[in-house]
């Protein structure tokens, strides 16, 4: 049986990604179940995408992977599996599967062609999704779940790229994470090992190559643990330290030999 | 061997709920375990039992569910398995239960006949629920955990009914979610698809289907996936747009025709 | 295959905890993974080490334990699996270890012998820890994955030790946890039953056995679940009543007879 991964804007207050375990168990006893996170900003597509990314490569390669950040559902959005080389992604049709660049198929799922009762308007996690990777977890081939549709009209949700002119290269940031590092668009080695970041007029970080090496309340430049350059503080949050946020823009200088 | 789901207020900050998993894996190896929720608001019954009854009918059919939100730990409150249907229920008997209304029999958690230590005066889930379920999942008979009991002495706590006066409904907010969505007592069946909610003097919000079809930034009203109805914003929180709280009026109109 | 279990400080808004439970599904398939708890301070090593402690007695006597707060990744601080009885834990030697205080054993974690990728220098849980304990959970002896060092040589990090002048012990608060309730460092057999706890001046809590003795609102001295006693407010939290803190001293008086 095929390991199911979970990520979704979920949170903690609530039973909403119990049940989805919950339904996952039901269809597929003794599936093994992993929580890739449920504290992600709620709708915020741009930013589950950013995170399946990041975890992607290191997930199981027969991974069916449940991927719910839906503000669309119960509108006309579709609701998807895509087949990723060995793995499986089970999510809206919102842009969080572009995300995953190696897609190879895809199926539209389909309540009706699954047997199930007609989801909810409210809650395909639990009526659609979770029913559907339960089925893919068993094995079922993912044309047994609905019709095949053209990759390439998957909806596309783009992550900015960083813009290069000369020596300066114009980031942003992606995302905030839970100890307040700040995670550009700008990858390590897009940028020489003594190169700086200014992230407001007068405000400028040098790169360290780990947090261990800040000064107490430093904001320093590093590469995080997915390649993306951030800004941190050890032992502290940088995102209290500068008052960035997510989309705030960071300026990084090369030094060109 | 059974699964086990866990529904507790010990929150993310602490070893609480890693201990009863430790406690159901030491005892019960290899046995499902389901995390159906810990972050409801502490010591919060009525919220606990309205999360257990949502959650309720997803459950595999033959789970065993440890809920415990037990502000009168260590104190005479009884400790119970309550067998509903083919699922069983171990909490505190504190109204808990009362959520799940077709249980057929009980038994009171005896610590002596279990072969238990003597449990401490403050964390019953690990010493004698998570022991109790444990046990249940590995194919105990509940009355091998205690003596039976009435059903009908068990606490009470009812989730409060609507009340309905002609063409209008006195509902009360139940649950705020992780959304910030707010979740009512009244269901979506009892209220004609174009009626309104008034939750304050001047403010009011028409019905909608999906999330989607909300404009930017308005609070609307939608039938949740329990079926309540609940004000929302989509890609917001009605909490923070509305200031209402758990508890908080909201007067329904009904189209009578 | 022995069971892992998982305490960090890495928080829920992420993918980190997640990508450490894919990892040890990837290496160990069908390893039984328990969440000790993901919450904990970020960086705050003594706050680790003491929930490490308060869940040690409990876990699987067979089970792997990654105990991973690490503001010092990358940096040259040893990572060690560390033999303690039949467990096992797997951490960086930064002091978390110390709270466990019957080590027989440990090694250096060593990439290539284990013959891992370099790790990078910002994410060892993920590289580095979860890879080991997933070995480790598959039976290999911790020789295979290091050299072995003296466990004399481990960093310590004691937790304070109360000071006990005549009929007062100077306290400590160690960990509020996660209602609120302020944890200190000194254990409930070391104080009478009748005394009482100082913790500002004219403000003073009796000793009870259960929350549900407390009035509404009362700030109280109870002996929590591993042993310690704590300020505890029921149904309410003691760190919002007092604005009491981690490190802010607690006075006990004990009757001598």
């Amino acid at each position: 049986m095929r390991p199911v991964a979970l990520l979704t804007d979920f949170g903690h207050a609530d039973h909403y990604v119990g049940v989805l375990h919950a339904v996952i168990e039901r269809e597929a006893p003794g599936a093994v179940r992993i929580d890739l996170g449920h504290g992600l900003p709620a709708g915020d597509i741009w930013n589950a995408s950013f995170q399946l990314r990041c975890a992607w490569p290191h997930l199981p390669t027969d991974c069916v992977v449940i991927a719910v950040v839906d503000p669309g559902v119960g509108t006309g959005r579709r609701a998807v599996a895509v087949t990723v080389g060995t793995r499986l992604l089970v999510a809206p049709d919102n842009g969080i599967a572009s995300a995953v660049f190696e897609a190879s198929a895809s199926v539209v799922l389909d309540w009706r062609r699954m047997g199930l009762d007609q989801p909810s308007k409210t809650f395909h996690g639990r009526d659609l999704f979770a029913p559907a990777a339960a089925r893919l977890a068993c094995g079922a081939d993912p044309r047994d779940l609905g019709e095949e549709i053209e990759i390439n009209t998957l909806v596309a949700c783009p992550l900015p790229d960083p813009v290069i002119t000369g020596t300066t290269i114009d980031g942003v940031i992606l995302h905030v994470d839970g100890f307040g590092n700040l995670v550009t668009n700008v990858r390590g080695e897009e940028v020489e090992g003594s190169a700086t970041a200014t992230w407001r007029a007068g405000r400028r970080s040098r790169r360290v190559a780990t947090y261990g090496e800040a000064q107490p309340d430093e904001v320093v430049l590093i590469e995080g643990s997915a390649g993306y350059l951030e800004l941190a503080v050890n032992c502290g949050s940088a995102a209290e330290a500068t008052a960035l946020e997510r989309g705030d823009a960071v300026l990084f200088s090369r030094n060109l030999e």
